[in-house]
């Protein structure tokens, strides 16, 4: 593998993923004079109206993959459920950040929850489940509830079951389809919160604030920053998400989900999940804060030094979510807030379409220092 | 003319000129989800890299600006010295915005001086120039120094005479090439500065606060926020810059560059010139504002509603010219730069290859509202 560790302004970034989070990342490589190859199959791809380059073809392409790898400097992705094999073939060829090892950790609840573990952060209890009888089992130790998940492919609600009755737990690993689970014990939390966090090539972390989230239908709805947490548990977040970066020796953003417990009056956080990307959860970043986490891993990616997560501002990100955007007029007659679109041309239920950021910025006023 | 006055997402807006500025605002379209497509005549433009279509063509070629007229839904530049034909003949078929006269009269120093007069705002004391004659006579008028600028084509002190003496004075006007010129009366002012102000299709107008320019080599070096003036000066500052843009009846961003006097212990403001476009004196409000003078102006030719232009942070704009963009890598070990490159191909001296905006914001904290 070859590793030119550190890339010069325009040098190539590619990314796996034309997505919204490969668009916005595009557009922070661009205002850097960064150079972008989006590799997506989807011909109708946001990302490729921003890029300088970009490839249509399977991941499983073995020649469009070498070609890709060849024509970039470094590869970043959007998304993590990029195939191993795609990964791996490109990793020998040219640098793949955050990693190889994060991909396949976020790919399999398992892993990730033992390797959660192994990095010493608070997760909720677990079981590893590959029949009926391993549910049964784990739902007694859990007092007959949990939450069981597929270890593989899940995302905004999908392929899991909640489970809090015995009842409910009869035939349910075959209703999810009798595939490799986990069970997570089910947790009484007060709410989610979340923290982006990035690290550079060097081992340096920057943690932003954390966000409170919420959703509905199983989809991020809006993240708040200020979360309202108490300043101990702000740094207990972000010892979380640092020890969690760093174990994995990673390069980049990292949306890390926890669930904020309220026990005995104390604050207290389990980490949930993961995501070794750039995170919606994190969007709140490009208006409310000197460094976007989209600028911050393009930062990292590129082997450059990590720009200030410093707030300047207070922010609620509000997803538009399906034919939401089609309110896209009332966002602009808010002059407060930031409208993004992203561009894409069909607008379909459940699909992310745009967002908006909020923004309560402390004013400055000439002669004010 | 047809007049779509508002814009939709998905739909195009076309921009004459492939530089930094045209760049820029590519990229605030894209974010907002509409499309550009840039007309310029060099094929090694920066602003395609960020646009979704682009035409390589003179701006003299009938055929290629109607084709172009007929892609977009409305056109705007990024320089002011877009050929009046070309403007004449797109605003036929699709709204050109800010407006074709801002560009007549932004083109001709003579109808900029008059219509400003006209526009109420303070101005030094200038005189148009034909001959010799006038020149002689406009320097006795003027205690014998001034600024002979010829009327067209200059920029960043290009097309321009300092009479200091009459000896100055002496072949001049042949000096300048014998063209229409007028001779501006020296000013003994304390520095430049300068407001970015944005008119709405509805007639709102926002004004940011005003920078401080510093300028090397006749070439704008730094935008220092806040500028150090009292709030009477901010305010008379944009009170003029509205009165110049509501009389064009200008729909976008203008920059109003004016110089800062001491007189008797009091500050005062003497318009310089008026740029009919995003200004490279507003680039530190990517960085410090909700909205910043790219966003904004695309909204403004969107026909959507203006962005607030509140600052949240000072900041201070470093341009990088020619080769000191070569130490990009110095603004990126400073965590409160932000740091812009334009992707241009080639260095050369004295050309714009990027900027860096120094930022010192206002930290918040978690807890704090």
């Amino acid at each position: 593998m070859s590793t030119p560790a550190r890339l010069q302004p325009g040098d190539t970034i590619g990314i796996l993923g034309g997505g919204q989070l490969g668009r916005m990342l595009a557009q922070s490589a661009a205002k850097m004079g960064l150079k972008t190859h989006i590799y997506c199959p989807d011909p109708g791809s946001p990302a490729f109206d921003v890029s300088n380059t970009f490839t249509v073809a399977p991941y499983e392409d073995a020649d469009a993959l070498d070609r890709f790898a060849a024509a970039v400097d470094v590869v970043t992705y959007e998304f993590e459920n990029v195939p191993g094999p795609t990964a791996s073939r490109l990793h020998a060829k040219v640098p793949v950040r955050p990693g190889v090892r994060a991909l396949e950790i976020s790919q399999d609840r398992l892993f990730e929850k033992q390797y959660l573990t192994k990095a010493s952060v608070d997760i909720a209890g677990f079981a590893e489940i590959n029949s009926q009888e391993d549910l049964d089992q784990a739902l007694q130790k859990f007092n007959g509830k949990g939450v069981l998940k597929t270890r593989r492919f899940g995302y905004d609600g999908k392929g899991q079951l909640m489970i809090r009755s015995s009842a409910d737990g009869n035939g349910a690993y075959a209703a999810l389809g009798s595939v490799p689970a986990v069970l997570e014990q089910l947790i009484a939390f007060e709410c989610e919160v979340s923290v982006i966090v990035a690290r550079s090539l060097d081992g340096t972390c920057v943690s932003y604030d954390i966000a409170r989230n919420h959703h509905e239908n199983h989809i991020l709805k809006t993240s708040t920053v200020p979360a309202g947490v108490t300043a101990e548990t702000l740094n207990t977040a972000r010892r979380m998400a640092e020890q969690i970066v760093t174990g994995l020796e990673y390069v980049g953003v990292m949306g890390v989900e926890m669930f904020l417990l309220q026990e005995d009056g104390e604050e207290r956080l389990l980490v949930n999940e993961i995501a070794p990307r750039v995170h919606n959860s994190g969007h709140w970043t490009q208006d409310a804060c000197l460094t976007s986490q989209f600028d911050q891993h393009i930062r990292a990616v590129a082997g450059w030094p990590l720009g200030s997560a410093q707030r300047h501002s207070d922010a609620v990100m509000e997803n538009l979510i399906g034919f939401e955007a089609d309110e896209w007029h009332a966002a602009l007659s808010d002059p407060n807030a930031c409208l993004h679109l992203y561009g894409k041309s069909e607008t379909r239920e459940g699909r992310k379409m745009g967002h908006v950021n909020h923004i309560k910025a402390k004013a400055l006023t000439e002669g004010e220092t």
